[in-house]
């Protein structure tokens, strides 16, 4: 039952809407990211503008050609683990198309069958607003 | 058709769970309000905080219990006037439980034949990041 409902029901609308304006008008730079696949999934207009890419080429795009450091599949990683423990804890990656230093503080949960993360973007040099501010 | 989709399919999760995420997530604060009732469809855990309440009873609220300057009608339509300038501005409220004077940014969109408002809400008084600190 839960494939079957994967794809093209009109009745996602209504939360669709509410979602959709979310991402679009949340001061939060976003990424959603398949934890398996390292997909980007989805994402807003903030987060394309930190990886200096535009937002429907970001959506789409592997972890791998978006970031350097560490690699995609350390990234996916590290991704996963900074969701284990109780406090939120960022990971620190290096922008491919604009060599800076972004954080991606990630949130795991369930959709459609598969696990997925929520990153909330930020670049490091710009402003810090986590506690820990030494990458 | 629109109608019969409003209420209770289970296709929404997808959907639904990346919502229920960024709503958790994020740093704003965030009420979406009916335009047409004002009560308050929706809201998360960080406006809860600023209107003093808790977030299960502050959804299906209405403005009015929330909020006493300006009325509540006034403040509908001062949020939907806001909504018509091509820059976003603010609408100032007073919060009847915490007597703190807060900022409401919204946005106008269509969710399930409905018009609703999102909201951001800040504390003038704790921080203002907007260009008008003014009020």
């Amino acid at each position: 039952a839960q494939i079957a409902l994967e794809q093209g029901y009109e009745a996602r609308r209504e939360f669709d809407a509410r979602y959709r304006v979310v991402m679009g008008q949340t001061s939060d730079a976003i990424i959603f990211v398949a934890a398996q696949s390292g997909r980007v999934e989805d994402a807003n207009a903030g987060a394309a503008a930190l990886f200096g890419v535009k937002l429907d080429a970001l959506v789409g795009s592997g972890l791998s050609s978006l970031v350097t450091e560490p690699s995609s599949g350390a990234t996916l990683e590290a991704l996963m683990t900074a969701t284990l423990g109780d406090d939120q804890s960022d990971v620190a990656v290096r922008s491919k198309r604009v060599q800076s230093q972004l954080r991606l503080r990630p949130t795991i949960f369930r959709s459609g069958g598969q696990r997925m993360l929520m990153c909330q973007v930020s670049d490091v040099d710009a402003a810090a607003p986590t506690q820990d501010t030494a990458a």
